[in-house]
């Protein structure tokens, strides 16, 4: 803040607040990412005066970064009318719609990511598990290896991550079988659950004792006689799709390094390499 | 909280406060939904003999949503050692990991999810646009209808309505092309665009003005044949994606409804209907 001593504007005593540390969005609008500590008394004042700057500039959303240390500011920016846009452990975010035009905020991230891995061995056998908690534990029911796709994390790594975890087994990723979206899975977000087809290149299991109860190689036919195959629809599709990609008569989509569009970052785009149709999935 | 008169208890006057409203998680947690306004200092007190019962309880994860109204109760919250979990703009939701074994409380929602609409109609013309706003504005580029999928939104549904929003042209669902996982796209959000393949059901443009610049339908291998199509791994793709659909030569994933494996809830599975490959797509 300023150390400039406070002068006279209209008449009143009126100490100089700079307008509060932001950067340009590429839409219009600014960031402010607060960094030092502040009183709160001291920002909603330079709040009040950067909103007077941004408003004769006719900026739009201004979004407000606070760390988890500024959380004393979070009341006092509701109270000047910031409204909840995302948060993560260590900050939340804030924003403010300045124009009197509809908002074009973009949305918050809407969609947890999970995984299911399919890893079938040489023996028409497939890897599945019993879990120690979640709705199906304690019914016997034998399961293929699932869980959350961490933040940054690739779609194909965390199907690997996650049967390395619960069952000690090596795979290699071959292709997205399928995937499957349902809504407020997760308090209000949406899910997107991806079944992908790994290859194992062990075979000695070593079960994780936290989550899973137990783990095997079982043979393809007894999982997909399971009642639950028959009354679940995903169970059901799951195995038929396996029986299909087992006589080499389905292809899923492949996974391709790209640079993307907006930026150049690397990224996997996954497509229908065809071919997987026609070669042996050894 | 209660009325009851002040005990003593170890001697000291002591005001008895009810545990905070709660209900249990499926994960042996619980999640307390502030409802009624409390000030900070009844809230923390109440908190505090919570906590004193839930530790004696042996629960996990305690998950505390602050409606925007009960802004008051987020610093005093923070100070008592809960996090930021996520937030949408009327509420917050913190948490709180008792055990000192590690936490499984689960990730935030991590994906932001777009759609890309490819529109082909009969005269071997694809349905581009160019946008007022974003990287490509001004670059004379023409691209494919974009857009985020809203929450609870199916992926099909939210390019029939971006197609219609931008273009005003009416379509049916197809299947989908392909997708792409990128990361960092919007803050420390992961980005899954989805490139959904659509029919068109009318032919009339009427271009949106509000984001839009321009829309026509262009001859596919004009669209294929601008520098950008070579020059971006994205754009390149997906032409020559749909080149081998025109050729009736490539099979995306077509949608199927679905109840989902935990609560009978109706979703979407996609995957290969193969037959797509033989029957022509009219």
């Amino acid at each position: 803040m300023s150390d400039q001593e406070a002068p006279l504007r209209n008449g009143v005593e009126h100490k100089i607040f700079e307008v509060l540390p932001f950067v340009d969005d590429d839409y219009g609008g600014v960031i402010v990412e607060m960094k030092t500590p502040m009183d709160t008394k001291t920002f909603v004042a330079a709040l009040r005066d950067s909103f007077e700057q941004w408003r004769l500039q006719g900026k739009k959303g201004v979004w407000l970064n606070l760390p988890l240390s500024h959380v004393n500011l979070v009341e006092p920016a509701v109270k000047e009318g910031f409204r909840y846009h995302h948060a993560e452990p260590t900050y939340l975010m804030l924003v403010y719609w300045i124009p009197e035009a509809e908002s074009t905020i973009p949305l918050n991230a809407s969609h947890r990511v999970r995984v299911g891995a399919v890893v079938l061995n040489h023996n028409k056998e497939i890897l599945v598990v019993q879990e120690k908690y979640g709705s199906l534990c304690g019914s016997g029911i034998w399961k293929i290896p699932t869980g959350v796709v961490d933040e940054g994390e690739e779609i194909f790594a965390a199907a690997i991550r996650e049967v390395k975890e619960e069952t000690g087994i090596d795979t290699e990723f071959l292709e997205i079988l399928a995937f499957c979206q349902t809504h407020e899975s997760f308090f209000a977000k949406s899910d997107l659950f991806f079944v992908c087809l790994l290859r194992p290149t062990s075979f000695d299991i070593q079960k994780q004792d936290l989550e899973i109860e137990a783990a095997q190689w079982m043979r393809f036919e007894d999982s997909a006689s399971q009642p639950i195959t028959h009354k679940n629809d995903l169970f059901k599709d799951i195995h038929h799709i396996c029986s299909m990609k087992m006589e080499k008569s389905y292809s899923g989509f492949s996974k391709k390094p790209i640079t993307t569009f907006f930026d150049d970052k690397l990224g996997y785009l996954y497509l229908n390499k065809q071919e997987d149709m026609e070669k042996p999935s050894s």
